[in-house]
């Protein structure tokens, strides 16, 4: 049974349960229980920041809620780890809106279950100026990027895009951090 | 905190960790709670076997139990997995003794850390009459069967060892079941 929801983990296959399950019972069951503990903890306490739909355990995030943040900029990514990655550049100073996801027509996921509502009452609250679409260089990332740009501009926002200093076809986590700050100084 | 947790796990590094962590709190709740519980649960209730050593929620485990096993033929092998392996041959219809490891003098793992104690009361039960010994063939499983061999034939007790069809260097585990089922024919 734990080689069954270690085997639930996304890129875990039988065998890395398998070993996963013989080190954690037979050399750290303590990290076992640490991780039972931390599982339980974070369904229990993490949800959604109220201003950027990233993962928090508070009502509004660390970085929705820092005042020294550019409120007039609004960073469109995919996920947290992307938002990790625009972090660990140093050059964005602005505020993030992270959509949890990317349009994917074969998955069923459109603009309404990405929460293009939601982005869009959070960017036009009268001091966000421009939006900078940070989503994938993927073709599910593009089009995601494409459809909120159209929505978006309807409501007299600036948009503006990574430039294609981001190698096509990777995904912003895995991109190294200087070619992200450049692609961040071009955006269009 | 969740994904320092993942991040313990062996051969996840922190780029899978938050992977996984986003995966399980944005799409897998459910499944997050049944690591949990499943981690916590074997946590309290897998111990050895007082019979074999391998893990089991039982006192004694099935295979240790089961009446249709020749009890005169011990196998010695290193982990369940390997265990398993064995098992999936189905040319093998002895009894088991798991060691939980392997002898590595340079982690301070010897004899009697590995249960050479354990291992000698139980193949001096007076039924067994051969062990096989299965260990990897690695430099120290290799290492691991010559000094249980040794210790086991001071014993009286007839030791064999998994022919060289286990091509040289690999873990049993992730050797085909047909070149096992041959070692095992061949062992001497
Ligand atoms: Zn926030
Ligand atoms: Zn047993």
């Amino acid at each position: 049974m734990l080689i069954d929801a270690l085997h639930g983990l996304p890129g875990v296959g039988v065998k890395s349960a398998q070993r996963m399950a013989y080190h954690l019972l037979q050399h750290d069951r303590h990290g076992a229980m640490r991780l039972s503990q931390a599982l339980a903890g974070a369904v229990q306490t993490v949800h959604h920041c109220t201003r950027c739909h990233t993962f928090t355990e508070d009502e509004v995030c660390p970085i929705c809620l820092d005042p020294g943040r550019d409120a007039r900029q609004l960073c469109v990514v995919e996920t947290p780890a992307d938002q990790a990655a625009m972090e660990r550049t140093g050059s964005y100073h602005g505020l993030y809106y992270v959509l949890m996801g990317r349009m994917s027509p074969l998955e069923g996921i459109g603009a309404s279950e990405l929460g293009m509502e939601l982005l869009t009452r959070r960017a036009v609250d009268g001091v966000v100026e421009e939006v900078i679409l940070a989503t994938s260089f993927t073709a599910e990332g593009e089009a995601t990027a494409h459809i909120l740009g159209e929505g978006l501009r309807q409501h007299g926002l600036v948009v503006t895009r990574l430039a294609r200093g981001v190698p096509a076809g990777s995904e912003l986590e895995y991109v190294d951090l200087s070619t992200i700050a450049h692609a961040l100084a071009d955006r269009r």
